[in-house]
């Protein structure tokens, strides 16, 4: 057995005026729930030290106050400080601005002693880039962010760990390429509005395709999945919350059932990944790939040849 | 609209000793009430016209009688006569013995004139190929069948139709290659025993499991897809049964209620399914292959190297 206490903990809203401190007053107070209920590592969701400011259009210059250009800085650093002290590791998501002027929607995953282990840059970016007056509100992280281009999975937390963010989470290569490198553990944050304007019949099942992508992603792949959202109605968009831990079974084993602030704990046993990644899930047995050229070779649809 | 009515005809068990005859006597049940309810396609289930035989360990050479070497053949030509005169396509599951001899786990899609559209060989044979003594009983499909290479559609019925069998559907590669070719209607028969030797607590999560992967790969690459069981204790063996149509939005919109022989009919707009490829599934706006190459490069799993 190697055993892992994880908790998955979700954020209510985030007002666009609430300082970094604020909110990181709100993390450590998570943090501190965590790690009372014996969370080794506590997962916090996708742009949790500020709204989700991809709901309006900005030019990017006026934007700079909502990404972090160092990890940890000046706010930020309290909460490395806290975490070590405790000897809990920690996954946070927020915007990041390089020192070359490149923007990402990235993961930072933190071991119990401080360090980073590995920060991962979203790769399926959302939205679109233009104003689009249409819209009840943007979904412009197209203009926000460029994509990352891999899903690398590292040692940590004594077993084999990665990252997505979002959008990420349903799409089956996220879960792939990761399970492809033995991935035991998936941490993905998210925030999802409930209304999406592009198809509003979509709406409703928010919840249901929330669950269905990281369940299967999960059984799929034989891995933990911890999602956790930030939810909630923030600047009056409302979110959805439903952060879970999911089991290599596909099973929900936790879940929060507010949409603000809480916590949802889990100890799960590493090796359980083993029941599905050596039986049924056994790639280098059954897996096909020259089954699978297109997926690669392909980045659209390409239709069959119309009937003459 | 495309509308398009298609029939789900699950089957219950059938014996060793049932001929093809009483088989197709049953087929033709089923096509008949499918037609009643308006069908314009019934689908049966993977290896429709035999015993499940995989259960049991033989020679093949004593296996032949399982496999048709013509389709249709004697028996089966009834079958294609009576789906012509009612105007109905059928797809229809068995095993395959080339005149190469070369044996095949396939499913032949017959369009509503009596013309075959395709035949699909089925890619991701499950089990073992030896004789493996520990189990209760047998899943030797690596034994009796080689594997196919491709997941090709059709367009038919109006649509852009392909074909997968059993352990396929559990693999989003699967749904994701037709799905790279715009599928809009994917059909997939199977015989899930309830009992999984290698992991038997995978046993009460079957039914679970079926959904999942149906209602994930449907939903994931914006398709309608049937999924036909073979149900029931069939010479002792008891078998998931749970057929169901599930709609691009993931939901389940008609399934089947019993073990046995049972139609379940739904009325499906193939148009339907541009609300999800045109939208959060638009592949060619957001899929980013390059992040995807592991799945095409790497057959087994690639652990990242151990700490040091």
């Amino acid at each position: 057995m190697r055993l892992l206490t994880v908790a998955a903990a979700q954020m209510g809203p985030i007002a666009a005026d609430e300082g970094r401190e604020a909110v990181v007053d709100r993390l450590l107070a998570l943090m501190d729930i965590a790690s009372e209920r014996g969370a080794e590592l506590v997962v916090y969701p996708e742009l949790a030290l500020t709204t989700f400011f991809p709901r309006w259009h900005m030019e990017l210059s006026e934007a700079n106050h909502y990404y972090e250009t160092e990890m940890p800085g000046p706010a930020t650093k309290v909460l490395f400080d806290e975490a070590k002290r405790l000897g809990i590791g920690f996954c946070l998501g927020y915007a990041s601005l390089t020192a070359e002027g490149r923007r990402f929607n990235v993961y930072h995953l933190v071991d119990k002693t401080g360090e980073t282990v590995g920060i991962f840059q979203k790769v399926h970016i959302p939205g679109h880039d233009e104003y689009e007056s249409w819209r009840e509100f943007q979904h412009a992280e197209r203009h926000y962010f460029e994509p990352g281009d891999d899903f690398p999975v590292w040692r940590a937390f004594d077993g084999i760990v990665g990252m997505a963010i979002c959008n990420d989470r349903r799409w089956p290569e996220t879960y792939r390429v990761m399970g492809m490198q033995g991935a035991e553990l998936i941490l993905i944050g998210y925030n999802t509005p409930l209304h999406y304007d592009p198809d509003p019949t979509q709406n409703a099942l928010a919840g249901f395709h929330n669950a269905l992508v990281m369940q299967s992603g999960a059984y799929q792949n034989g891995a933990f999945v911890v999602g956790v959202a930030k939810g909630g109605i923030e600047e009056g968009v409302d979110s959805l919350a439903q952060s879970m831990i999911v089991a290599p079974s596909g099973q929900i084993i936790a879940q929060c059932i507010t949409t603000g602030d809480e916590v949802a704990v889990a100890t799960i046993d590493l090796d359980f990944t083993k029941t599905y990644k050596h039986t049924l899930f056994d790639f280098a047995k059954y897996r096909v790939p020259d089954a699978y050229r297109r997926i690669t070779e392909q980045t659209g649809v390409e239709l069959p040849p119309e009937k003459i």
